[in-house]
């Protein structure tokens, strides 16, 4: 065995414990039981405990200084790179701060979740602060005297800076603002659904969706959760869903997206199996993923047709004359405080404004004490309606109180990715329309399988992209797509 | 922090990985896409691994020399006594032997299920020589010159040895040969149920039976599987059942049983969380657990008559006339290759044959290749039928495959313990039969809480249970209770 064989078989058995925890993660939103929190807690911090400290242990140090990249392929440079950004990253952050962050993360969301029910701030604020001060601290060891939102954006985002994603959001900002004034000022005014849906018909449709969209059910499950969510990697890849007997959009549209996330964890070469490339390689790219699945093919007119052909056959009639009045009826723009219920002119707004609150929370120039302030006068100004209570304002989002700064931007970011890849994608496949409307995603879904998902972390996260399209990705794809849609939706 | 304060706080993560550990068994059974079995046998192992470096950390050791056994109450003695168990044993198998044991017996499960399914014994001897041999270097290195089968037998129940097990069976056997041969030669003949039930209503009762019986619903979940078994201990104590259409005596049997092994594990101390005291002390007392509530508690007269009208209001006729008849049925003694299908007749007469043969297969009398032959002489010899086919004979059982050798006498020294605790519970509880009969086993599983369950490990395994009985266990009060109860059933 040469060197680089014992790390990697060492690095192979990190990564299964790591499938194991992300089960854990699993387990508590679907099966345990009510009961089990308590202990829950002590196992996942006991296999936590093991992971850090494999990943800090000292002999990845002596792998990484003996093994020469020159003796390696690309596959083997790709590997080192992952790992040695992980162990470089782990080692800076004391043991004490870990377990902190750890320890402190895990209780504020319940505390969140408890303030967000009572409506009550001030319950949340003084964990908010600990939380933020502690991601300081770590953000402080992890920067090296940089900067520190940066270090943060790296765990979710490697490569990516706060420069970078202001610049991002200053093209986007004024045309997405210029969209929605126009079709909030349109005299189109779609309706929505107005009928009861029976939840069991609705999750028989979303597996029927999920199989279109490629999900391969012998490597993964559908359960119902509270909120929706992807989780594995390789083998084992489960999504979640929910119902709203109102709602059945949001049964449909959340199944395809984390059909997205899970098809592009299934779609990665069975050679990067338990290996640093076997996962998608970042949330931005990840979140593309999810994105072009969910809104460009499955909001799509084309695809919509068929999902109305779908509904009529199970639910009889639904009260929508015809398959583009349902289109309209699934694009529906409509301003709102809460981000995950957001149309796609919205949405990347709701992350704007949240990308610059952090970005002030952690720099210290915005106090948490300030936060419900800052939030409703932003929003105010950016929606047009005021909050009117902290659940529809700051307390919204459980990504603070886990310690998550820097992940928000993702989500935009996995937009513009996906505008990108889109564009590129109707080129590549001329007759994408006939073939959604019929159903049938499996050439879509097989150019991003081919031409993305495949690579798993091979590839820098924006490079991933850029092979993929064949260009380098910019903001205009996706506001070409978005005023083109919209304008045409709502006749502008 | 006292040297036993650090040896516990290391202790209870181990035990914490060791609940992980055995929810990915849970999952595998009941949740696990079918895909996903290469990459889940790596997870195991990576757990697997990180639990067996653990259990012989030399830290451990340090610490059982340097800690004071005088300074420590009797619950810090327990934990003592069975860390230090833990530690020895672990320590006296080679790393290789012990990494070539889990490698082996994870194979040879899929290996024993094909040679099953294709009646091809021949397929599976090469994998089980294979077994065996891998038991035997462990057996030996564990027993230091001593008996090989005791040191098995130890894993299952500390402290049991193959010689009293032989005494025990010697005293069971004559007994039980002449209660199966006059019940098999008497004029009553119960008939079988002879409908359908339909699987969910099976299913719906077996979820009010669990209840009857005391299993705590949130701290546990009842799923269906192949084969059921219980899963866990603390707060997450899971159990599994399945669903026959024609026999929904299995599903109700088979949950009662499973709902005894897990009120055994909920109902310990919660003092004992993630402590070596925090699960049944051995496999023998949990088997007492699941035999009572299955057998002398589920089967009994009193019980019946309830389940009895239960199933007339959940199934309308079902064929039987009175409560008496369906007694009858549900306690039917009938010959059988199957041993999880045998009756409380025939039942220790399969154990006693798997003792035996296990003994001299492990002591090298009787080799792999002699196996078939030897099983099936003694079947025809005990139980007066020929074996007609290798998965109806000794191709039956998973155990050996999974190299369990010294777990099938639990079984049976389960049986005498209920026999005994039952005797000593209708001493505690005069009114017993009233209350069974209103399906209210409140006072029986209360006492055997408080009695016994809660203890957890605190007792050696046979103290447990003499502690509960108030006498020192003996087989008379099984053979008792066997010779009355069916004497009375088929009128001899």
């Amino acid at each position: 065995m040469s060197e680089y064989d014992d790390l990697m078989a060492f690095q192979r058995d990190t990564e299964a414990l790591a499938q194991v925890a992300g089960r854990l993660g699993w387990d508590q939103e679907t099966m345990m039981p009510p009961g089990a929190a308590i202990q829950r807690g002590e196992e996942i911090g006991a296999l936590e405990g093991v992971l850090h400290s494999r990943r800090i242990d000292p002999r990845i140090g002596d792998w990484l200084d003996g093994i020469d990249l020159a003796t390696l392929n690309n596959v083997g440079r790709a590997n080192m790179r992952h790992i040695k950004r992980s162990y470089v990253r782990n080692s800076k952050v004391p043991e004490d701060l870990a377990s902190e962050i750890a320890r402190v993360t895990s209780v504020a969301q319940g505390i969140w979740a408890r303030a967000r029910a009572g409506e009550d701030f001030a319950a949340f604020a003084p964990t908010l602060a600990q939380v933020v001060s502690l991601r300081q601290r770590e953000a402080q060891a992890l920067a090296n005297g940089g900067d520190m939102y940066d270090a943060l954006l790296d765990d979710y985002e490697p490569g990516m800076t706060g420069t970078r994603l202001e610049a991002m959001f200053a093209v986007l900002r004024p045309r997405l603002v210029a969209l929605r004034e126009n079709v909030l000022g349109a005299t189109r005014k779609p309706p929505a659904l107005d009928r009861d849906f029976a939840e069991d018909a609705q999750l028989a449709i979303s597996r029927d969706l999920a199989r279109a969209f490629g999900y391969d059910m012998a490597r993964g499950r559908i359960d119902k959760a509270v909120h929706p969510f992807s989780s594995g990697s390789g083998q084992d890849v489960r999504i979640t869903t929910r119902t709203s007997r109102r709602n059945p959009f949001d049964c449909f549209y959340s199944t395809i997206h984390e059909v997205g996330h899970a098809a592009y964890e299934q779609g990665i070469d069975d050679a990067y199996l338990l290996t640093p490339l076997g996962a998608g390689v970042s949330m931005g790219v990840h979140e593309s993923q999810s994105r072009i699945y969910e809104n460009q093919l499955g909001r799509g007119a084309a695809f919509t047709g068929y999902l109305y052909d779908r509904m009529i056959e199970v639910f009889g009639d639904i009260g929508v004359p015809d398959g583009e009045a349902f289109y309209a009826i699934a694009n529906r723009v409509q301003p709102g405080h809460i981000r995950t219920d957001a149309d796609e002119v919205h949405y990347n707004l709701h992350i704007l404004m949240r990308f610059d609150l952090e970005r002030a929370l952690i720099s210290g120039d915005l106090p948490v004490a300030d936060l419900p302030d800052a939030w409703n006068t932003r929003f105010k100004a950016d929606f047009g309606v005021a909050v009117d209570k902290p659940s529809n304002g700051c307390l919204q989002d459980v990504h603070w109180a886990v310690g998550l700064f820097g992940y928000f931007p993702t989500y935009t970011l996995g937009n513009v990715y996906a505008g990108c890849l889109y564009q590129a994608l109707r080129a590549a496949v001329p007759d994408l329309d006939e073939r959604l409307a019929r159903g049938d995603t499996s050439a879509a879904t097989g150019w991003l399988l081919d031409n993305l998902q495949r690579h798993g972390g091979l590839y820098e996260p924006r490079e991933t992209v850029a092979r993929a399209c064949g260009f380098e990705p910019t903001e205009a794809p996706l506001l070409d797509y978005l005023d083109e849609k919209f304008g045409a939706l709502y006749g502008l």
